[in-house]
C-alpha cells in the first residue's frame, strides 16, 4: 500500500550511455528471484558513493569505501539482495572482497575496480558460491536499459519498485538521469536496507563528483526518516559516465548549476520513493520547518516532530492532534524557543499561534487535511530565516504486524 | 495489560504524618470520576519539585515554579485530572493561579503556598468553576491515609493505580515514605501526562530537598522511556514533613545516605510503575550499558535500543532479533565505538561479541528469554567503567490502536 509512489513505464525509462545492467537469479536466499544485479561501467566514468554511518556498518560497505579510498577508476558493481553480509566479522569481509575478485575476473579489470553491496538478513554468512555462480548469468545478461530490471533485482520487502528517469538540456546537450532505489523500512524484519543508484552520462570531475554525491545525500536521503532507524548497509552510489558529452570539472563552470540542479531533484525522488513505500504507511508526510535560526535547529524540529510515534499514529488515525505536534515542537531541543512566535500550519490552515491554538481554526478543516494522503506540516518558529524539510509517513498498525512478525 | 504492577494493599500503604489528603469528584471532564485531589501540607514541611522541560510546558507547571521559586512555604496542592490547561496562554495561567487562591482561602493560606498541578485533555480551557465548585468538598474529605484513593484520584488513561509506600528505620526513627504516579504514554491522546507525589515523615531542610528532588528524578523520572515523547504537564513533586523525628540538614549528616537511598528507591519505583502500565505494554525491558567511558555515552546507547521502533516490535513479538539491537547501538552517536568490543546479553545469554554473533549462542536460548514478561538487555562498551540503565517496554498493536483511536 504504497503512497502514490509512480512508477515510469518502460518507455519513459533512458538509458545512461556507459552503464549496463545485468539482472539474473542466484539463490541466493530464495529461488525464483531475482537477486543479482551487475553493473558495467565504461572507462572514463567518475564513480562516488556516501555510506551509513552506523559503526556495524557491512563488509560490503567497508569494503566499497576502501575500494573508493584509492582513487581509481570503478568498472563494475555487484548487488545481492537476500542477505546483507553485515554482523558477519572477518570472514564477511573477505566474502565481499572474493566477490569483487570473482566480478572483475569475469570482466577483466581488477578487483579493486569492483564496488560491492548487499542486502538482506543480517548475521548469516553470504553463500559466496551461489553468488559467484551467478555472476555469469548476469554477465550474459548485460544491456543497456536493464534499470526496471534492476529495479526489482535490488527490491527485498519493497512492494513496489523504485526508478528515476529524466533527460534535460543542460549547455547544449542532452542528458539522461536515471535512478533506482530500494528500502522500505531502516531495517525490515532482518533486511538491510537502503540502497540507491543514480548515473547520469553528464562527465563529473572525480574530486567534483564525491562533493556533490555528498550534498546530494544531505538533501535527499539524509532527509527521509521512516521510524528513525538507521541501517548498516545504507549506500547510495553516483556514476557519471561523460558519454553525452557535457563535462563539468568545477562548481564555477556555466552548466554545474543546472546539472547539480537535475542531480538534486533525481536524488530526492528516489529517498522519497523509499517512504512512498515505507513500511505500513498510508500518508506521505512533509514536514517542513521555516523561520529556524539555522539548518541545524530546523532540522531538530523537523525530526522531532516526524520520529513522535504519537504523531505519526495521530497521522494514521486522521486525528489532527494538535497538541501531540507542539509537544514534539516543544521538546525538540530547542531550550529558547518562544511558543508565543510559533505558528503550525496544515497544508494551508493555521491551527496554531501565540503559543496555542489559533482562535479561527475549526477542527474540520484540520480533519479535511488530515484524510488525505499528502500532508504538508509547516512549522514557523520566528527565529530566523532558514528553512528545511523532512519527508516520513504515518505509523500504522501493519508497520506493527510487519515488524513483529518473527522473522521467515 | 500491566505488566507485573504491584498494588499494595491498603493495609500496606503507611500515612505519612503531615500530609492529608482528600479526593472528590468535581466532574472536571466527566461525571462519576474521582479527578480533583488536594493535599494539605504541615507547617514546617520542605516541598521540592521537578518539571518537563517541555518548551511548551503547561500554565499550572509555570505556577508550580513560579511559587517554589519564592522560597516560602508549601502547604497544599491541588490536582485535577480530565484537563491540562496547557496550551491555554494568558487565560490558562489565570485559572492556575485562581485555582490556587481559592484553594488557599478554604485553607486559610496564600495563594503562593498552594502549587497547582493538571492532566488530561490539552489546549482546552479548564473549567475553573467546576474545580473551584468541588474544593470544599475535597477538604471534607481530607484524611490521613487517603493516598489509595489519591492514586485513582490523579489516573486519566492509567489501567491501574501505582503506589509506593514503605517503612525504614533510619538512626533510630521509624521514617515513612509512600508515593504515587501516574502517566501512561508519554501523552495519551490528548493526555499530558507524567505526575508523581513522594512525601516522607523524615525532615529535610529545603536546600538540600531541592537538590535530592533533581537527583532522584535523573535517576527515576528520567529513566524511563516508553515513546520518547515528554510531556507538557511532567511534574515530580518531594515532601518532606519531619514528623518521624529524623532530620537531615547536609549530605554530610550520618543520616543522610540511608534516607537517600530509601528516597532512590522509591522513586525508581513509582517511575518503574509507570513503565509497567505503559500503553500497550506486554513486556518490561531493563537496557543495562556497562563499560561505557562516561553517562553521556551509556544513556546515548541505552535510549537508541530503547527508542528504536525496531527494537520494541521484536520484543513484543519475542523475536530475538539480535541485527536491530547491534544497529540500534551502531546508530547511538559514539563515533569511535570498536564493535570488535562489544558484548550483547539477553539476560546471562551471550548473544553477540567480536563484532558479531557469538558463535556458542543458540537461537532457542534467546528465544527463551524473549518469551519472558521481563527482560534485561545488557550491553558492555569495551571503553570504561561507568554504567547506567534505563527502563521500557515493547512496543504492540495495542499502542498503535489506543493511539490511533480519535479523541474522545
Amino acid at each position: 500500500m504504497a503512497v502514490n509512489l509512480q512508477i515510469p513505464s518502460e518507455s519513459e525509462i533512458f538509458p545512461v550511455a556507459g552503464v549496463e545492467i545485468g539482472v539474473t537469479e542466484a539463490g541466493i536466499r530464495k529461488a525464483n528471484r531475482r537477486d543479482l544485479t551487475v553493473f558495467r561501467i565504461a572507462p572514463g566514468a567518475s564513480v562516488a558513493g556516501v555510506f551509513t554511518r552506523n559503526r556495524f556498518c557491512a563488509a560490503p560497505v567497508q569494503v566499497s569505501k576502501a575500494h573508493l579510498a584509492l582513487g581509481g577508476p570503478i568498472r563494475a558493481l555487484v548487488i545481492n539482495t537476500g542477505n546483507a553480509n553485515a554482523g558477519t566479522g572477518e570472514s564477511g569481509l573477505n566474502i565481499a572482497k572474493d566477490s569483487c575478485a570473482e566480478l572483475g575476473k569475469l570482466l577483466g579489470v581488477p578487483a579493486e575496480q569492483v564496488l560491492p553491496f548487499s542486502t538482506g538478513v543480517i548475521l548469516e554468512p553470504l553463500p559466496l558460491d551461489r553468488l559467484v555462480a551467478g555472476l555469469p548469468k548476469a554477465i550474459a545478461a548485460l544491456g543497456n536499459n536493464e534499470w526496471f530490471n534492476a529495479a526489482h533485482g535490488i527490491m527485498t520487502t519493497d512492494t513496489l519498485p523504485k526508478i528515476y528517469s529524466r533527460r534535460v538540456e543542460i549547455g547544449g546537450k542532452t542528458v539522461t538521469l536515471t535512478g533506482i532505489s530500494k528500502g522500505a523500512g531502516m531495517i525490515r524484519p532482518n533486511m538491510a536496507t537502503m540502497l540507491s543508484f543514480l548515473a547520469t552520462d553528464a562527465g563529473i570531475a572525480q574530486p567534483l563528483l564525491e562533493t556533490l554525491a555528498r550534498e546530494l545525500a544531505d538533501q535527499s536521503f539524509n532527509r527521509i526518516t521512516i521510524d528513525g532507524d538507521t541501517s548498516t548497509n545504507d549506500s547510495f552510489i553516483v556514476i557519471a559516465t561523460g558519454k553525452s558529452g557535457l563535462q563539468v570539472n568545477s562548481v564555477n563552470d556555466a552548466d554545474y548549476a543546472a546539472l547539480r540542479q537535475a542531480m538534486a531533484e533525481a536524488s530526492a525522488d528516489l529517498a522519497q520513493k523509499i517512504v512512498r513505500d515505507a513500511e505500513g504507511a498510508t500518508k506521505f508526510i512533509t514536514v517542513r520547518v521555516e523561520e529556524a535560526g539555522n539548518t541545524e535547529e530546523a532540522l531538530k524540529v523537523a525530526y522531532a516532530v516526524a520520529h513522535s510515534p504519537l504523531v505519526k499514529t495521530a497521522f494514521y488515525a486522521s486525528d489532527p492532534n494538535l497538541g501531540r505536534i507542539l509537544a514534539a515542537i516543544g521538546y525538540a531541543g530547542i531550550d529558547d524557543l518562544d511558543t508565543a512566535k510559533l505558528r503550525l500550519w496544515l497544508n494551508d490552515v493555521l491551527v496554531a499561534k501565540d503559543g496555542g491554538r489559533n482562535p479561527d481554526y475549526r477542527e474540520e478543516d484540520g480533519q479535511q487535511v488530515m484524510k488525505q494522503a499528502e500532508i504538508l506540516v509547516r512549522i514557523a518558529l520566528g527565529r530566523g530565516q532558514i528553512a528545511d524539510t523532512v519527508y516520513t509517513c504515518d505509523f500504522s498498525h501493519e508497520y506493527v504486524s510487519i515488524n513483529a512478525d518473527y522473522r521467515s
